[in-house]
């Protein structure tokens, strides 16, 4: 068979700034938007069809993190998972210690990060900018210092780079991080299905999903948020998500999140691995046909297998 | 035919909880779910029908609304247009003019509006709870006396209670609070496609539209915001939707919304009608069958069809 590229077809390669929807996804989407209509939260039976999908569906989530399902809190995508994340912890921590008024983040993470801290800081908090090398990484000698006053509210820091995929040393960097009493995020939106997140092991307390990054619709996310964490919701109103997000559930999208983490378990480690070769593949050929005009952005080996 | 209550089969009535997805507004987004799955913000060709499906859909929703479409913000629900409007335009307000630090809403708003009215109380506000009528109602006389100080960012009042149904009279109060140099928000969520809600007829800064209430399916809505109206983000980060909302835009149900939107303006005011007569001959054969065991809670005459 004819690669399509060379029989003149595009090529997508842009999945790092949004994937193709899974059919099965899909599939598990559409009940919700036909039959299985009902409000989640009403009182009668037709909430009960929506209601179980989306129980299923945090389940699903939560196993592919490593997480219990009343962990994992359902948002509108990945932008406002991160601004319940910053936002919502540095208000709560603070409010339980106002001494803890300072955020930790690198200048290099997703704006979505970056302006929640900007807001942070107009309500009186201190953002300190972690320096990275010059692959991006941080170094978690220099988070212990950032740390070190004892007055730090959270640490954010995401698994992999938006940019250039560099992995940052996201366990060692949270054992630094709630060591000094503060919490610790992760944007994980570039990590989920490429490579294995398990929030245990990473022990982090706050952990972004984003479906349209993992053959999930665009308009779904989900943030992991550890058991006992404190937190405020950045959409209050009514008690849905634990009172963390308010607004009638996305049941469908929930639903197709909740698939496209079965999809990715059951494909992980193999689509690492798959990645990671095609990956190479494409950064060897454009090296031999272009010698010396090819650099690389990111880190040589800590990188995501699909930079 | 037999009627199907009267055969046995369940007769859904819960429509101001949520609404089925409309067959029409489900196909409209099924291509960005599919084929046309592209990020709108992406440089290259993938981006291109998203994006033009984004504009068609904002062109429909504002022609509801008799907004222009620059003037039309998606969101993730109404709940997220509520803390939009209310957190957003209150800080902004006060961030222009530190004096004004009042927001003025009846104790009878949903909770989307009470709760972000806490939060702001939390940051300085005083927040001035508007009295009703024993229908629900709030008088444009009260409205007047609340902002009498010229100290209100903001006075927030539903277009329609969403227990009640109870209309409030949304033109009147938004010039007593646009006189005092306050901006208006509603909330019309239960109103839009029951009656016509016209923005420029209303005189209101601010407008919640909500998906789910309106045959689009849960997980999207949108914020009317009158040009020039002072605005901060809930959820910041990238720069879509002016800014105004962060996050890779959900295509697939901004184009739902507003084929439900154009639908809506087509069968409208037809639709209006045929609710009304609906509501009074489920009200008639009721208080027929059940003499003095019916009470109507809301106003008789000044309340949505549906009720």
């Amino acid at each position: 068979m004819t690669h399509p590229a060379l029989a003149g077809a595009p090529v997508y390669l842009d999945y790092n700034a949004t994937t193709p929807v899974d059919p099965e996804a899909l599939e598990a989407a559409l009940p919700y938007l036909t039959a299985h209509f009902g409000n989640p939260s009403s009182g009668h039976a037709y909430a009960r069809a929506p209601r179980a999908a989306l129980d299923h569906a945090r389940r699903q989530v939560a196993e592919l993190l490593g997480a219990e399902p009343a962990e994992v809190i359902f948002t509108g995508g990945g932008s406002e998972a991160d601004a319940l994340a910053v936002r919502g912890a540095a208000l709560a921590v603070r409010a339980g210690d106002p001494g803890r008024r300072r955020v930790v983040t690198p200048a290099t993470e997703h704006p979505a990060v970056l302006r929640s801290c900007d807001g942070l800081r107009a309500e009186g908090f201190i953002v300190t900018p972690l320096p990275v090398d010059g692959h991006g990484r941080v170094d978690p000698g220099d988070l212990r210092a950032a740390v070190r006053e004892g007055d730090t509210a959270l640490v954010s820091v995401a698994y992999g780079n938006s940019e250039t995929g560099t992995i940052q040393p996201i366990a060692e960097l949270a054992a630094v991080a709630r060591q000094s009493g503060a919490l610790f995020h992760t944007d994980a939106a570039q990590a989920v299905v490429k490579v294995a997140v398990d929030v245990a092991a990473l022990g982090v307390d706050l952990l972004t999903v984003v479906g349209h990054k993992m053959y999930a619709p665009k308009g779904v996310g989900a943030l992991y948020v550890r058991a006992g964490t404190p937190l405020r919701p950045v959409i209050p109103g009514g008690g849905q998500e634990r009172g963390l997000r308010a607004g009638t559930e996305n049941v469908a999208f929930a639903a197709a999140l909740g698939q496209a983490a079965e999809t990715a378990r059951r494909e992980l480690p193999g689509s690492a691995v798959r990645l990671a070769a095609l990956r190479d593949l494409l950064q060897a050929e454009l090296e031999a046909r272009l010698p010396g005009r090819v650099r690389l952005n990111g880190h040589p080996d800590e990188r995501l297998p699909a930079r």
